[in-house]
């Protein structure tokens, strides 16, 4: 098979010397990538500077990149060039890149100068209206510092959504067998499961890995692996979850 | 000469998953420690996890912190117990923490109640003195996420000060000698002295070494190395600043 694994995770520059990162070793992705190497399948590991990978090998193609718009070109660079039977898409993704970061002080003088511009804010709906506009005007027009300044209490940092990858892997893929993945914090196993479902059907996933942080201590990684028919099979480590992934994407490719 | 080191970045966590990340590979701050190892100086190494640092010996003791809460609590110990002749203080330290963050919804919604309640708002002055408040109390009282929301098109991240390390270094040790850092991105040179002299004189260091992140490619390096009587010298790489740092530490100490 020509499997594509995303692992590791993204940042978003907030500066020249700042940075938003998602924390990911790529453990699970390497441990995932290891084992369909493995079996003898062809693969391209997308990864982050970080993030730990699989060992070159001949049946081995590694990119790297830094941040999701990094992540979106390099994919569709190569759906231009590849067709894969599966895709794994365990990386960190960012949901959010910088727009602008200011300091309070400047942050309320913008604030203060469109809001004194209108006439009703005595009126609760008006004055949110005219919040959303403000923040917005805020958020798209001010221009980003090289580096943020130093010499105010309080910053606020304006993050705006990144495109969502997952949704495009199928759609640019459609022959792809695709494992989704969701991370949650502390959540019950109902929870988990649910969340999970719904990012499958969403994004039109073959399966989820749905896990929790807390559930998560090194080797040990309690993972739920979800099918489109609402079943699960839940694996306790991080070799036990790449095992699992491989063999039930390998019986998918065969039928 | 009893020698404490600080290198690499801190970062400040914004929810369980992810971080903002000071990027400093440290590998400035292994090269100044080497050079003082290798004249037979003992050498205290407080380091953050991403970064390079000297190799173990017998007279290195290495210390692994993340935030900047992390590093003052470490130091404060470390100057409990020990009595340093040189503090190299070149950590890239986070002058900002989260203090919370919420999708613009929630931060519309909290700010329009709040500014609903105030009688003049037409008025410039009242209206940023609302806000001031209103910002303030937002900040302050809004739960931290376990894992900051993903469904809303943009997030705000509110940010406080970090308590100023540079500033207690001197205040805690006085017979130490103190060289500071100070990195700017893309000033001139004049600028990059003029900002180094006064980090100089506000921290009460010996020396401060400034240098600029578009002067820094690998090993090519330009730092310019202040003293306290406001003379300059200028080196062009990794080594060269290392060497210069220990030349101008030893010279001072045996004065």
């Amino acid at each position: 098979m020509n499997i594509l694994i995303t692992a590791g995770g993204t940042s978003e520059k907030i500066d020249n010397v700042r940075s938003i990162t998602n924390h990911s070793t790529g453990r699970l992705g390497k441990e995932i990538g290891e084992h369909f190497l493995a079996n003898g399948h062809h693969l391209t590991y997308v990864t982050t500077p970080q993030a730990v990978r699989p060992k070159a090998e001949e049946n081995l193609t590694l990119i790297e990149i830094e941040t999701t718009k990094d992540l979106e070109a390099a994919l569709l660079e190569q759906f231009k060039q590849q067709s894969f039977d599966g895709i794994i898409h365990s990386m960190a993704v960012s949901d959010y890149t910088t727009e602008t970061t200011m300091s309070e002080e400047i942050f309320i003088e913008k604030l203060a100068a469109t809001l004194a511009k209108q006439p009703a804010l005595s009126d609760l709906t008006k004055l949110t209206e005219a919040l959303y506009l403000s923040l917005d005007e805020i958020g798209k027009t001010s221009q980003q510092e090289k580096k943020i300044p130093s010499g105010t209490d309080r910053l606020l940092l304006f993050l705006k959504k990144n495109p969502k990858i997952i949704a495009m892997l199928k759609e640019q893929q459609p022959q792809a067998i695709l494992v989704g993945f969701k991370l949650l914090v502390g959540v019950s196993t109902e929870e988990l499961i649910h969340v999970g479902q719904s990012i499958l059907a969403k994004n039109n996933c073959d399966f989820v890995l749905a896990n929790d942080l807390e559930e998560i201590h090194g080797d040990q990684h309690k993972g739920i692996l979800i099918d489109a028919q609402g079943q699960t099979v839940t694996a306790q480590t991080k070799n036990e979850i790449a095992q699992l992934i491989v063999k039930k994407v390998e019986e998918k490719w065969r039928n």
